[in-house]
């Protein structure tokens, strides 16, 4: 398996400005992400104070910075990554197609994600509760699961549920109409509350029912720190990390909105310039101890 | 005397973009810096790493901002900020035309000053050390001073004093050759090493020789943090501040190239947005304490 320098999970602004002065300075990056970019970017609909952009919209800043990435040669790599592990001197990545992928270092800008785990969640995780359909659908063959989707994308990863296992609700947490390509997928517009169990998840609670589960998958944009990189420093939504963007975690850096307030483009994109210049500081120390 | 509620002082990308974020948040600012944008800007060839502005340069960066401050309605109050003093709920600036003005909190955003303080700088401030001809020139009224000038923009300076003082010495750090409106100002092209003196400076010492003077006017484009703004914390070069740009004075915050490395210009705009909001919020909380 190849190694990259850096691996850059998210593609906001801040994993964007990581990506961009990574490659300037002739690393070896895989930037994880969405081709769309970051979806809350797009949404914006006037952007005042990004210096050298006046009065821009999501979508222009979107696309000027598309147009940087293709001519850096950047290219993104549409998978997401549900976990990091630190193997001692590089990081192992387990990603959404079920993959595996190494880098000698990892910058963390996924965004933040709106509010706290579910009660239940992180207790069950690994027992019942899982990030990633094509990584344990196998183990819940012919098996009721349940779907929390924070958005559209998630759909087609509930088809593949639907192949694999038995009965797959889906819980969706917005407002479009979910459109499956296999039947029998059940819509419940309810409000998750709790994942109960004893000694792996039994039901999902919501505000009106509880549905018996033997898996509740929770597809969401990003992650909640913690659960994506074991180990690292939170102040229960931030990351913690100094102003060169380090973590508690060595060769792992933060940047953007995962970082904490101010949620601003342009104090991102600083962000992932700096945290991308830690990370090339970090290759160069790991370098000459193997000298 | 009207007070501002957020002095800015310099107009890098770190100043420019705190002006951006504060202005947009609808503070009454006031910027201090050069029309000319920041020289080091302007000289920077080719810029590949800030989002938003593929390959660009410094002089097209430059005028994007200048751009961005006019459909804002910024505008840049060309005169150095000489020092900052803590006056309990506000700051008072001492300015290089000898006016004082006020604001409720400051951002520094200066830039670093090359260098250190030349032996006996500190301990002569005030007693023979000046950063301000048009504010001290008239304590030396017929008497011998002399001029480390760190760029062309102080040969003004020089003429001044030369119209108030006594002879004048003026030793250029630049290489172009000094022109003087005013004769009769000698140019030395030696390297200054240290200020003498024993209650107050008696001689200004270069490599080659020691020149006898009243007073030694150190005219640099930046300031040393702990000189423009008494009690501030460094490290030596760069401001301490935290992730929010808060130094260890309150209402204080900095942003750039002062706060420390990398020295980059989407780290500079970054933090000056943070450095913004973080001022808006320190002046929210001033406000609710005195309801």
């Amino acid at each position: 398996m190849s190694r990259a320098d850096i691996a850059i999970i998210g593609t906001g602004p801040a994993g964007i400005s990581a990506a961009i002065t990574a490659k300037v300075r002739n690393k070896n990056i895989v930037l994880y992400g969405s081709r769309d970019l970051s979806q809350k970017m797009q949404a914006a609909e006037e952007i005042l104070n990004y210096p050298g952009l006046p009065r821009t919209s999501g979508k222009a800043m979107a696309a000027a910075f598309e147009a940087q990435l293709k001519d850096l040669g950047i290219e993104i790599t549409e998978k997401r990554v549900t976990s990091v592990y630190a193997m001692g001197d590089y990081f192992a990545l387990q990603l959404s197609d079920n993959t595996m992928a190494e880098a000698s270092s990892v910058i963390l800008a996924t965004g933040v994600v709106a509010g706290h785990p579910y009660p239940g969640e992180e207790q069950f995780l690994g027992r019942g509760v899982s990030y990633c359909a094509t990584c344990d659908a196998p183990l819940y063959k012919g098996k009721d699961v349940t779907v929390i989707a924070s958005s559209p994308a998630e759909e087609a990863e509930a088809d593949y549920l639907a192949e694999v296992c038995g009965h797959v609700r889906y819980l969706p947490l917005y407002r479009e109409q979910p459109k499956f390509t296999h039947a029998g997928i059940e819509v419940i517009r309810e409000k998750p509350v709790e994942i109960t169990g004893t000694t792996r998840v039994e039901a999902l609670k919501t505000e009106q029912n509880s549905y018996p589960t033997s898996c509740v998958f929770i597809l969401r944009e990003a992650q909640f720190p913690a659960q994506l990189v074991p180990g690292i420093e939170t102040d229960g939504t931030a990351v913690k990390a100094n102003l060169q963007m380090c973590t508690n975690l060595p060769g792992v850096f933060v940047a953007g909105d995962l970082a904490g307030q101010p949620y601003q483009y342009i104090k991102s994109a600083g962000q992932g310039n700096v945290a991308a210049i830690s990370a090339v500081s970090y290759l160069a120390r790991q370098a000459r101890k193997n000298l």
